[in-house]
């Protein structure tokens, strides 16, 4: 076989598509924010970020750089080893503590990216509890799916957010089996938010056990930023929360909480963890000048909220299809891959305003769309460019305005 | 089911078998390596690390201290976003192509972990090419298996570093399919090295492509640091190198070099690396500075084998049975699990020598070890030192002494 044409071949597919992602450039511009620079073709110039999960703009937050250059001059730029390995350091340990406090748990874990705590987390959980099953929301992240596929568990999906059909599922399955729900609050492409407790009542019910994944919430809801499951005061009902220091909290890494015995149980046995050097210290010093920032700093989360609220009626005072979504994410209809990819490249080339495309696989087909995430550094001046630009992009394309 | 007595129960396992894992609370001081800081029980006192993958100390090279620093103030502390959703960072740019210039290859890919550049890489590549067999030495690292389970291919395993095991397997699969032979360069725990040569041999003669991972030898070995394949001057030859950033190189990541079909590819398909924040820009910059301060100081790579080959003929002398290796790493054989944890535990509590023990499931019962890892910075006065209490400590458990 020639593989290289394999390659070849599978790339070429991706562009008769229209869905070959080209990444954008960016230098990030500390102090700055939501400006940043673009590198294209050896030119640089200015633009507006209008699609960062950096939500609350804190990786710009003048305390987690000081926080991550002491850690850098004191301790250097890695950790040296796996955990067990010599590259357990304070800073883990410190950050961890500061993540159980947020959670209001026993423990906290922490894992390279948000990806690899759950693709760990749910394998390791769903492999070693012998006839575990597990339900798992249909719309759950690329993360989870890996996870539930990976431990090789029976896997029993609901409809999206559909308590009915959670019920009809728990029903059907063998009150002997041990089983777990496993779901996300803030769904990050559509912004709509799971009904936790009443799927807590469920699984109460049917005895299950409970796996939520909070990372498009931690830092964003809750009057310390532990997530929708703090807002909804149902925090210590989950058996698992799963949460990221790389969207709200600015920096990079994932995590999960729960009691001491879970948390050691993965530590003991999920190989994602064990077999991976840690974080660098520097990264959890800021990640957890972060944490603690939001904790405290509630209005920064009521800023949050408003922007994403005005900005969505600003889009529809428009005409520009926004979505339906009760979050902090404004995403906005195009419905077509080539168009969704033009309108996002006449947006940054036309209007220096940047926000990426989101085409299948991330969505359906049919539901490719501008994901916008407004956060409190956003102006009611940067509002205004964007509206008028997309006007313009809206109107020079054809494409689709408001039912 | 009760869930918590499970997870209750799992690590009481652990605790009975002697294998429970306690990880030692560090704090690395920049500057004055291998020395460190251990905390325990409120208390803090001072150590020397023997059993670092920062293998050359680079952790606290003042040049990634400051590139960290400068672009922490610069960027800010993370990048806001999976590559493709506004994620790329200037210098992951960078870094990519420092990457490729080192290993000679039109391109590179990075990733947060090593585990998860070899679970993404082999998992896609073994799932999406058709009827592809993987070929798998049977002492690979976890994050290879993984890769390769979660591929669902079919594997076929050949005995550790054998060829003629090897051919006998290639000989047996139905010339027409596609198929790769998975292996590594050095072996971590053992610290034996791969006929490199003699595989790419294997696979021009039965039409495989070939995966290598040079997790443990990046850095470390051929002028330029680029790996044992520079060495032995079989770079080109290999279709797909893994190599991590968090050894040798100091810091932490993964990633993967080879031909730009290849990398686009992965970069295109693979879903640990599409659905994963990337890394903080500032900790991309202290990797390049690494990567190319290590490109250019192959003298570091001379005292490194040095200081490894002095501190396996120490322990010859002084009758401490060190196991067969041709590299860098120096593992003492105790084969017994409690008494492997004793000697790290006495050793570090009477002597400030920490040296983590390494245990099944890393290596097999029976082969139970302390790995010691001696970098440039390790002096005689550090090994005098070493020699004395190993003795003190091997005498007062009754350990083996070498045969």
């Amino acid at each position: 076989m020639n593989y290289e044409q394999f390659f070849t071949d599978k790339i070429a597919e991706l562009k008769a598509e229209g869905r070959y992602r080209v990444f954008a450039d960016i230098q990030r511009q500390a102090g700055k924010f939501p400006t940043a620079y673009v590198h294209k073709d050896d030119t640089v110039k200015e633009i507006t970020v209008w699609c960062s999960n950096d939500y609350m703009g804190m990786g710009q937050n003048p305390d987690a750089i000081k926080a991550m250059q002491d850690v850098a001059a004191g301790y250097g730029v890695g950790a040296g080893g796996t955990r067990n390995i010599s590259g357990t350091m304070h800073e883990h340990v410190l950050l961890e503590a500061e993540l159980a406090d947020l959670h209001q748990t026993e423990s906290a874990l922490l894992f390279q990216s948000g990806w690899i705590a759950n693709m760990t987390t749910l394998s390791t959980v769903g492999a070693m509890i012998p006839g575990c099953i597990i339900v798992s929301d249909s719309k759950n992240h690329n993360s989870m799916i890996e996870g539930i596929r990976h431990s090789r568990a029976e896997k029993h999906l609901f409809r999206h957010n559909d308590l009915e059909d959670l019920e009809n599922v728990l029903k059907s399955i063998d009150p002997a089996r041990p089983k777990m729900i496993a779901f996300e609050s803030v769904y990050s492409m559509d912004g709509d938010i799971s009904p936790i407790k009443e799927i807590c009542d469920l699984a109460d019910k049917y005895g299950a056990m409970t796996f939520l994944d909070e990372v498009h919430a931690v830092g964003l809801y809750g009057t310390r930023g532990a997530g929708v499951a703090e807002r909804d005061g149902v925090m210590d009902r989950i058996t698992i929360i799963q949460g990221t220091l790389a969207k709200a909290f600015g920096v990079i890494g994932g995590y999960i909480a729960g009691s001491q015995s879970m948390c050691d149980f993965v530590r003991s046995y999920g190989t994602g963890f064990i077999f991976s050097s840690s974080m660098p210290p520097a990264v959890a010093a800021a990640a957890r000048a972060n944490v603690n920032h939001l904790k405290n700093h509630n209005e920064l989360r009521e800023r949050h909220q408003e922007r994403a609220a005005t900005l969505k009626q600003r889009f529809r005072d428009a005409g520009i299809p926004v979505m339906d979504s009760v979050s902090h994410i404004v995403p906005v209809l195009v419905g077509d891959a080539v168009l969704c990819k033009q309108a996002s490249d006449d947006l940054m080339e036309r209007h220096n305003i940047y926000v990426q495309p989101i085409n299948y696989p991330t969505v359906e087909r049919g539901k490719e769309r501008l994901r916008f995430t407004p956060t409190p550094h956003h102006t009611d001046a940067h509002f205004d460019h964007l509206i008028e630009a997309i006007k313009e992009v809206w109107g020079r394309l054809g494409l689709k305005d408001a039912a």
